[in-house]
């Protein structure tokens, strides 16, 4: 088993630097899930208070990229990291880039639920089941970024499979939706974009395993499948 | 003006690995631009080989992005650049991630031709002006790249809202050929998805234009607007 605890990976010359860091990703992390778990409620719902809130809470969302990503830069030059120091500042750089992203789905939605709040709404119901499996990805993903646990990792990149599997089927519904009432076709593309960006939350949430395996094992699984992977540590 | 010559950014101690990067940079660069260049001729003229081609040429350009990434990291461990060098190194990492990502939408247009290979299509002709305003963009960014040329950076940017507008106008006309003709929906939904992908061209050109001035300028114009990048430039 690969279950290592952070600070093992932290060189203790500067220990409190870098974890403060990561406090911070892990902070950022929470709040996207949060404003992620907010949109899906909000579409659910029709809230569109709360969607109000998801889109107005979004500068927060990317005033703290800004912020880590500056701490990381003054760290690498200040420290000079090497070897997996190193390693854990780049995938902290590129994990809050994904998590911003992420952000900007939650706030789209958000903006979607205002735009569409005195219209006739198709039922979406499948579009929450398979919000709530890309909420759970983040939510695993920002556990095993904590631990900087690999196996979990390597669990969370698999469930992605699961998110595209329930996409197909909400986009074959809504096709059905659309021919069957053409009227409602703009409506229903609105609903498409939703569906397609929460989609690719799953992929963006694989990003981060990416960088997990990269700081832990000092190998690139960028752009491989779960089986290549699998074949790359030794498993 | 702010045309600087990118030279007299790198201090001479290690000029000739951060140039031999920038260099790897720039060939990425003139891959990606060149699939997507293929990728509009193949949607345009329904060129079946041509798209095989741009899937089968992926793999390049993620090879690229990983080699360039461990360049990178090595001249980070090794040379412990600071400063401007730093903010170079660190522009460079994350323009490459981007340009990775628009490659992917080269290869996602290249399969939705070959996919689509025998159906009957809808005209496409709006697309072509579209995309080959994204490959402009894309284009210039890598030139104003070569130069780190702030000036430059700034007019891509603002072309991004020309691209938004194209892209609105080719939703709706896709979407009168839906309500007209119901059976044209699965076709003119992979249509779509081009259509979005290529809009989000702009968006990642944009976030490359931001990394320029990132490098040049030290201030980091993420989430601004054209508005608030020319404030915060004093211009």
């Amino acid at each position: 088993m690969n279950n290592h605890n952070l600070k093992k990976h932290i060189s203790g010359q500067f220990n409190a630097e870098l974890e403060e860091v990561l406090n911070q990703v892990l902070v950022m992390g929470g709040l996207v899930e949060q404003q992620l778990t907010d949109a899906i409620t909000a579409i659910h719902k029709q809230d569109v208070d709360l969607a109000q809130l998801i889109v107005a809470n979004d500068s927060q969302v990317n005033a703290l990229e800004v912020d880590i990503d500056e701490d990381c830069t003054r760290i690498i030059a200040k420290r000079q990291p090497a070897a997996s120091d190193l390693r854990l500042v780049l995938a902290i750089i590129k994990t809050i880039t994904d998590l911003e992203r992420i952000g900007d789905v939650a706030k789209r939605i958000g903006m979607m639920v205002v735009d569409n709040a005195n219209k006739k709404q198709p039922p979406l119901v499948s579009m929450e089941n398979m919000g709530r499996r890309a909420v759970k990805m983040l939510h695993d993903v920002l556990d095993a970024f904590a631990r900087m646990d690999v196996e979990a990792a390597i669990e969370v990149h698999k469930e992605d499979a699961k998110v595209d599997r329930e996409y197909e089927s909400i986009i074959r519904e809504l096709m059905t939706f659309m021919m069957e009432d053409p009227r409602s076709i703009p409506h229903v593309l609105n609903v498409l974009w939703c569906a397609r960006s929460l989609e690719r939350v799953g992929d963006r949430v694989q990003h981060i395993c990416e960088y997990i395996i990269y700081f832990v094992k000092g190998k690139d699984v960028r752009h491989r499948s779960d089986e290549d992977i699998h074949s790359m540590l030794d498993r």
